[in-house]
C-alpha cells in the first residue's frame, strides 16, 4: 500500500481537499494545478471548487508567490535584457477618469527610461487604457511581440494590449473567476495582476493602487494589503516595486470618457489640466524616474519630468508614439480630429452650498451607459461620449450652476447616465471638514522618505 | 435602471456570491439553482463554486430544508398513501459491518409496520445494503417502481436501489461533490440522504448515525450535529424523525464482506449472532415499531421484535423477502449455498494481553482491499471475500491466538489485507478502563426515555 500511495501523482481534488481544510500547498502542487489546468487535464468544475476554497481560505505569501511564478511561465516571458535601458512599468488597479497611463508612458521615456506598457480594456465601471488609445484615429494596440520590441526601441515606450502568448493561464482563470463569483480575492488580483505584468520583462514595477468609493478596493485597509501583497510577491521574484495608495474617492482629473480623457492627457502634456491629475502625473512619474535610475530620488525626478514637459519633449514623445503605432499624432494640435459627440447635456445642481462628495463609482458607471465602456464582454464602445465634470469636492455651487456636462449619441443613455450623476452630488450647507489627501501611503522596501 | 433590476430573473453568480459573503439565500433562489443545474443550465463549474462556499459557510436549517425540498422535487416522490400501513424506513450513515437494515427490513415487516428501503452501495471503507442483498443468488435489488409497491404490498417491506426517477438532482450533485472536494458538508449530507430518503413515501423515518473510528463521522460532535440537522430537516417536511447516534469505533458484529454477513444476519434472525450486532438490530427496531405505531414504547417493541424472532416469524418474512425478489430462499438453511472464498488464512496476536482498541476505518479499508468493495466506481465487487474478527474491544488474547481470518481469493490482495488487520489491533496489557456504549445518544422532538 505505502508504495502505491509514495507513487501517486498529482491529483487535483488532494489540492483542492487541503486548500479547503486551510492547509498550505506546495509550489509543486500549485504549478501542477495551474499547468493542469491551462492544459484542461483540470476540468474547469474542479478549479472553480479551488477557487472558491481560496477566496474563502486565503493562501500564504509562499503560496502566492507560487501561483503568481506558475501563471507567469504559462505562457511567453518576454526577453528585453538587448535593451540597454531599465525598463519599468506602472500598474493602476483602476479607477474613473483614470489616465495617467498615457501620459506616463512618453514622459517617462523622453526621461530615458523604457516603458513597456501592456494593458487592459474597461473593467465594470473603470476605464481602460486600451479603449482610452483606441480612440486615437488609427492607434493599433495590437502589436506583434516584434513590432512592439521595434516601437520601445524607438521611441522608449510602447503600449499594446495582452497577446495570446503572455499568461494564458491568467486569461483561462479570469474567464473562470469572472462567472464563479471568485474575483474578489486579493491572493487571485495578486497573482492575475503581477503575472501579467512581470511577463513584460520589466526591470521594476510601480503599483497604484487605488482606495475610495470609485475603486474595486473601497477600504484603505484592503488597498494596503493588496499593496503590500503584490509588492512582496514582486520582491520574491526579484523585481523592484514600490506601491502607492492613492485617492479615488472621487474621479481623477475632470474628464471621463475615452477621446475625452485623451484632450485631458494632452493638456497635461502641455503643462496645463487639472491640478489632482497633473500632481499624480509628476508623483507617479517621480518616483519611476527614481526607479529607472534616471533620478537619485523621487523629487528630483518629480523636477526632471516637470522640465519635460514645459519644453514640451514629453507631448513630442507622445505624438511619436502615436505616429509609430499607426495612429493620427494631427490630434495633437486638433483634438477636434478625436471622435466628437452629436449631443451635450448640462446637469445643473438643484440647490447652492459645497461639493461635500461624490459617489465615484455611479460615475463611472453612468460613463458605461452613456456606452464608453462595456455592459457585457462583447460589446463595442463608444469613444466620442463621456463626463466633463464642473464641480468637485470642496467646490462651490450656486442653485442651477452646471455640475458636469455629458456627451451623448442616444438620448435614453443620456437620461439613465444624467439621473446617475445627479444622485452621486451630495451638496451641502458648509465646506467639506477635511480634504482627503491625492496619495494616502507609500510600500515598498526600497521606499525614500520625500 | 430599477426598472430593469426588478425585472431580472435569477442568475448562478448572485446566488454563489451570497453564499460566498456567508449571506442566507432564499428558497425561491435554491430552488432555481437546483432545477438550473439539474436541467443543465446552470453548469458544473458555477455549481462546484456554490458547493465549495456552503462547505465554508455552512447553511441555515431554512436553507438546509429549502436544499432538501428542491433536490427530493427534483424527480419523482412515491406515493405509497394506498398501502393501508405506517411506512418506516432506517437509514445508516455508514460503517463496517454494519449489516442492520437486512435484519430490520423482515422483522420491522413482521410487526405490521411497512417497510419501503431504498439504499446505496459501499462507499469507501464501509459496506453497502444493495452489495450484501447481491450476495444472495439471484436476489434483484432493480426492481421497477411497481414491482417495488407490489412486493411491499405482499411482503410488508422490499429492499431496492435507487432508480433514475427518483432525486436526479442528487445524482448529479453527489458526482460532482465527489470530484471536488465537496463531500464533507453536514449540510450537503443532511440534504442528499433526506432527499433520497423523503421520496420513498414514508411516514417516519429512523436514522442510525455512527460516530468513531470507523465512522465517516469520527467526533460524536460532529455526528449529533449532523443528527440534529437530519431529524430538524425532516420534521420541518412534516415526517416523524428520530436519529440514534451509535458506536462504529469498533466493526459491528464479528462478519465483514458481503455473503458473509448475510450468514451473521441469518444468525440474529434465529436469535444467535453476536450480541453487540444483536442488541442493536433489536434497538432500532423497537424505534421503528414505536415510530411505525405497532408498539406504544421503545421497550415494548424491542420486546416485540424478540418475540418475532424467537417464534420464527422474522426469518421466515426474509426468505418470502428473498423469493419475491428472486433470490434462491434455500440459503437460509444451507448458508453454504452463498458465494465461498477459496482460501482463508489465520492473523494471529504476536503477544498476549487484552484488546484495547481497534482502527476501525481499516479494517474497512481491508475489507475494500480484499474486494468486498471498491476501490474505483467502476469496480465489481467479490461477494465471497471478507473478515471474520475472532476477537473484539476487551477481549483477551494469548500470544498466537488468531485475531481474524481472511476470506480471500487472491493473495497479493490477502497479504495486503493482513498487514491493515493486523496493525488494526491495539494489543494492551490490561483490559481497557472503560467500554464506549452502543448507543450513545437519542435525538428527535418524540423521544422517550427508555
Amino acid at each position: 500500500m505505502s508504495q502505491s500511495n509514495a507513487a501517486q501523482s498529482f491529483r487535483a481534488i488532494d489540492a483542492i481537499r487541503r486548500k479547503r481544510d486551510g492547509l498550505e500547498l506546495t509550489q509543486t502542487e500549485i504549478e501542477a494545478l495551474v499547468n493542469g489546468y491551462t492544459k484542461g487535464d483540470v476540468p474547469d468544475y474542479q478549479m472553480s471548487a479551488w477557487l472558491m476554497a481560496v477566496v474563502l481560505r486565503g493562501m500564504t505569501r509562499t503560496e502566492t508567490a507560487a501561483l503568481t511564478d506558475a501563471m507567469l511561465h504559462s505562457g511567453e516571458v518576454l526577453d528585453l535584457s538587448s535593451l540597454p535601458k531599465r525598463k519599468v512599468d506602472k500598474h493602476s488597479t483602476g479607477g474613473v477618469g483614470d489616465k495617467t497611463s498615457l501620459v506616463l508612458a512618453p514622459l517617462v521615456a523622453a526621461a530615458g527610461v523604457a516603458v513597456p506598457m501592456i494593458s487592459g480594456r474597461g473593467l465594470g465601471h473603470t476605464g481602460g487604457t486600451l479603449d482610452k488609445l483606441e480612440a486615437i484615429p488609427g492607434f493599433n494596440v495590437n502589436l506583434p511581440v516584434a513590432e512592439f520590441r521595434r516601437v520601445l526601441e524607438v521611441c522608449g515606450c510602447a503600449m499594446i494590449g495582452q497577446t495570446a502568448e503572455i499568461a494564458p493561464a491568467d486569461r483561462k482563470l479570469y474567464a473562470l473567476r469572472d462567472v464563479t463569483a471568485t474575483v474578489e480575492s486579493p491572493y487571485l488580483i495578486c497573482a492575475s495582476i503581477m503575472s501579467k505584468k512581470l511577463a513584460e520583462g520589466i526591470d521594476a514595477l510601480l503599483l497604484d493602487v487605488k482606495t475610495g468609493s470609485g475603486a474595486f478596493m473601497k477600504s484603505q485597509q484592503d488597498a494596503v494589503f493588496l499593496a503590500e501583497l503584490m509588492v512582496e510577491t514582486g520582491e520574491r521574484m526579484g523585481k523592484q516595486v514600490v506601491a502607492l495608495i492613492t485617492d479615488m474617492d472621487q474621479p481623477l482629473g475632470n474628464m471621463i470618457g475615452n477621446a475625452l480623457e485623451v484632450v485631458e492627457v494632452i493638456e497635461v502634456l502641455r503643462g496645463k489640466g487639472p491640478d489632482d491629475l497633473r500632481e499624480l502625473c509628476l508623483h507617479l512619474a517621480g518616483w519611476m524616474l527614481q526607479l529607472g535610475g534616471a533620478s537619485k530620488t523621487v523629487v528630483e525626478g518629480k523636477q526632471i519630468s516637470a522640465e519635460l514637459i514645459s519644453s514640451g519633449r514629453a507631448l513630442d514623445k507622445f505624438r511619436k508614439l502615436i505616429e509609430l503605432q499607426g495612429g493620427d499624432p494631427r490630434i495633437i494640435d486638433a483634438p477636434e480630429k478625436l471622435p466628437q459627440a452629436s449631443h451635450t447635456f448640462k446637469i445643473t445642481s438643484s440647490k447652492a452650498g459645497y461639493v461635500d462628495s461624490m459617489q465615484c463609482e455611479q460615475i463611472g458607471t453612468a460613463g458605461v451607459v452613456l456606452g464608453g465602456g462595456r455592459e457585457r464582454k462583447e460589446d463595442s464602445v463608444d469613444p466620442a461620449v463621456g463626463i466633463v465634470l464642473h464641480k468637485k469636492v470642496g467646490d462651490r455651487v450656486e442653485a442651477g450652476e452646471p455640475l458636469a456636462t455629458i456627451y451623448y449619441n442616444a438620448q435614453t443613455r443620456a437620461e439613465n447616465a444624467r439621473s446617475l450623476i445627479a444622485q452621486s452630488y451630495k451638496i451641502s450647507d458648509t465646506p467639506p471638514a477635511k480634504k482627503r489627501p491625492l496619495i494616502h501611503q507609500v510600500i515598498g522596501k526600497s521606499v525614500e522618505k520625500d
